[in-house]
């Protein structure tokens, strides 16, 4: 019997329990031995609860000797951080699914647990129930991962499918994600792109080994995105999605989060709805791409779960997950990216666009023109697009990721 | 520094040692030392080799103490098997892409591995170079799996998408997927799904802890697919894969392999040419799926060096993995399988069609007529479409999955 500890008991929280209560027997085959929650931590009450004699609002608590795994499950990167670092120290291993707390302090964390013997796991951080962590550091360990890029919050992706599908526009697509309870009455965090910014910067941390900050990540959201911007897209053959990336090219990491163009043989541009997708490029693989729900209470805490019993099966930290602090000459500059956009300009701007960008091909939509220009450099795009009269709108343009060795 | 043995220096032994030179340096950051190939078993010869001095044509060379790790890429169940066994016993941790064997010995492999304090990792069994067999059985460790559908042999995927895309008839398609050597010039063991089949046995095997044996699983190939028979299910809003699928129910097994009609939303449906996609549902995650390239030379040594590098930090068995021989009553009845067809028959037998399944909806083609049953058990359906004239064909439709608990 292995007793478990939970910290916030909302969404994913409750979410926890009810995995465990549900699924008691294949997870008891899975870790060898029965879990079980011992207590949970929360501010509120929760009187109609089964087990009410769970509940606790002493953190203390958690410190019980019988506890030796505990879920934060709370959120942010405060109180938190104050809780994990306590638990790690009193030789707790933790399992979160807090993405601004790992893409802030992840570094620190993972030392402190290796320090005390412990384990600090968070699959649950990025996508979801989506198995994402792992097996970018376990399964893809012998690969040297080049990009990765991420349809990484669902909000943002019914958004623009719906945007896409019917055709309606983003303020009335963000009403409805907003009444079927899929984005925040804010839905700052969501349509500004930070949260999918967390995410990114959790991935790459994995794959370069040293802690990405978010603060370094540039990032734009989907709120200026139109519909004449879908229309362009469909014409082009393409769906647009907010995506997070990294490349890695070397040694130096290029990390970013935008809306971009998916032409529609890439995998990334069929994930729809609240899905996610996460598309990895590695050096012997090629792509590889995990799709799945990327939020939601139960695949959420399933994956939550799944750290839980990797740490039954393997408590000590085997080292796998580590990254250390930021280090210097991490990033790359951002006008070296090689890189291709779609314009948009008024027609009457033609001429300033094909003597800034050559012979473009050419698509029309009513006193609009759309071309997608050569890969350039970023410095180098942004010099001849001061030359262009009447520009509308510029979107990313995915561009293939490099061959196998 | 770890030393491995290769044994069979065919496409995926080669990219095995091609992998290790190309990224030795990343592999022993994440193994936490070097691995090198120390012995090469073929008996063949390779004179142009870089390294000519590590290959042997005596196994017992394999047996050399300074080897822990062996990776097995010679394929079959006959020599292998013989092989497996004698490094197990050894005291030599084995790793292979071998399916046949997987698929076949599988169990008594592991507890060998088991009794002998080693382990035994497949990764590369199915899907190439995509991490399924390790999310399978530890990132969805919390779920309840309900059902797997794997589009697993990509050779058969790139002629569907030839046929679907191109209008082209099987033989043209086949003869072209042998000329660009992604069909072998016996095709037998993709066309009539026996590759699906071991790979679709051993993730089932997985998921329900206990060996399930190719013999039971129902195996029907590409052969009889037709142009027709596209053109109905693109008329439908599906496409045409050759599925590989099992569900668990009431702790009863239902394995098939069989062409499948899969609507256009379902994402299976967007996996294209050679690439494979395995959509997984778990009772917390619903469906997720994952996606690449499920064959190859380097994507395949890329999941055979990650076990290899698995091995190396968690050298003992922890049970992960983990199946027993084939028990009683392991086996639904085959004719309880809830189903739905599309049917397809001659114009003449509309009535026919309606009197025995009711007013389906019906789509023209030619002097053809095409329709989807209701779903209902497998038995019912046999019964019924004994009663309908002219059948041209029938496809097993994709259905939905459960819904999450």
């Amino acid at each position: 019997m292995v007793n478990i500890g939970i910290i916030g008991y909302g969404v994913v929280g409750s979410g926890v329990y009810e995995v465990i209560k549900t699924n008691t027997e294949s997870i008891a085959s899975k870790a060898g031995q029965e879990v079980r929650v011992l207590k949970i931590l929360d501010i509120r009450d929760f009187p109609e609860h089964e087990e009410p004699e769970l509940f606790t609002k002493e953190f203390d608590d958690l410190l019980d000797d019988r506890i030796s795994i505990v879920v934060e499950t709370m959120g942010g990167a405060g109180i938190a951080y104050e809780f994990t670092k306590k638990l790690l120290a009193a030789g707790k291993s933790v399992v979160t699914s807090n993405k601004e707390l790992v893409a802030t302090y992840g570094a620190q964390l993972m030392v402190l647990a290796k320090e005390n013997g412990v384990r600090y796991l968070f699959e649950a951080s990025v996508g979801g129930g989506i198995p994402i962590v792992h097996p970018l550091s376990q399964c893809l360990a012998a690969n040297a991962i080049s990009a990765i890029h991420g349809i990484l919050n669902g909000t943002t992706n019914y958004i623009l499918t719906k945007m896409f599908r019917e055709g309606v526009a983003y303020a009335d697509a963000l009403s409805e994600a907003q009444r079927f309870g899929y984005a925040e009455k804010d839905p700052t965090a969501d349509v500004d792109g930070h949260d999918t910014c967390r995410k990114i910067a959790i991935l790459t941390s994995l794959v370069y080994g040293s802690q990405i900050k978010c603060d370094k990540i540039p990032t734009e959201g989907i709120r200026n995105i139109t519909g004449d911007d879908v229309a362009f897209a469909d014409k082009l053959g393409c769906s647009i999605k907010l995506i997070g990336y990294s490349r890695v090219k070397n040694g130096a990491v290029t990390a970013r989060v935008c809306p971009m163009m998916i032409p529609r043989k890439n995998p990334l541009s069929t994930v729809e709805d609240v899905f996610n997708g996460i598309l990895v490029h590695g050096n012997a693989i090629g792509d590889v791409m995990f799709y799945g729900r990327g939020a939601g209470k139960l695949p959420t805490a399933s994956a939550v779960v799944a750290d839980v019993i990797e740490i039954i099966k393997a408590p000590v930290n085997s080292s796998t997950y580590f990254w250390k602090e930021e280090k210097e000459n991490t990033y790359a500059d951002l006008g070296d990216e090689e890189t291709a956009y779609c314009v948009r300009v008024h027609e009457s701007a033609l001429s300033s666009a094909i003597a800034a960008f050559g012979n473009v091909e050419i698509t029309s939509l009513r006193q609009e023109i759309g071309f997608v220009t050569p890969v350039m450099k970023e410095t180098d795009f942004n010099a001849r697009l001061s030359g262009v009269k009447s520009v509308i709108s510029k979107i990313k343009m995915y561009t293939e990721q490099g061959e196998q060795v």
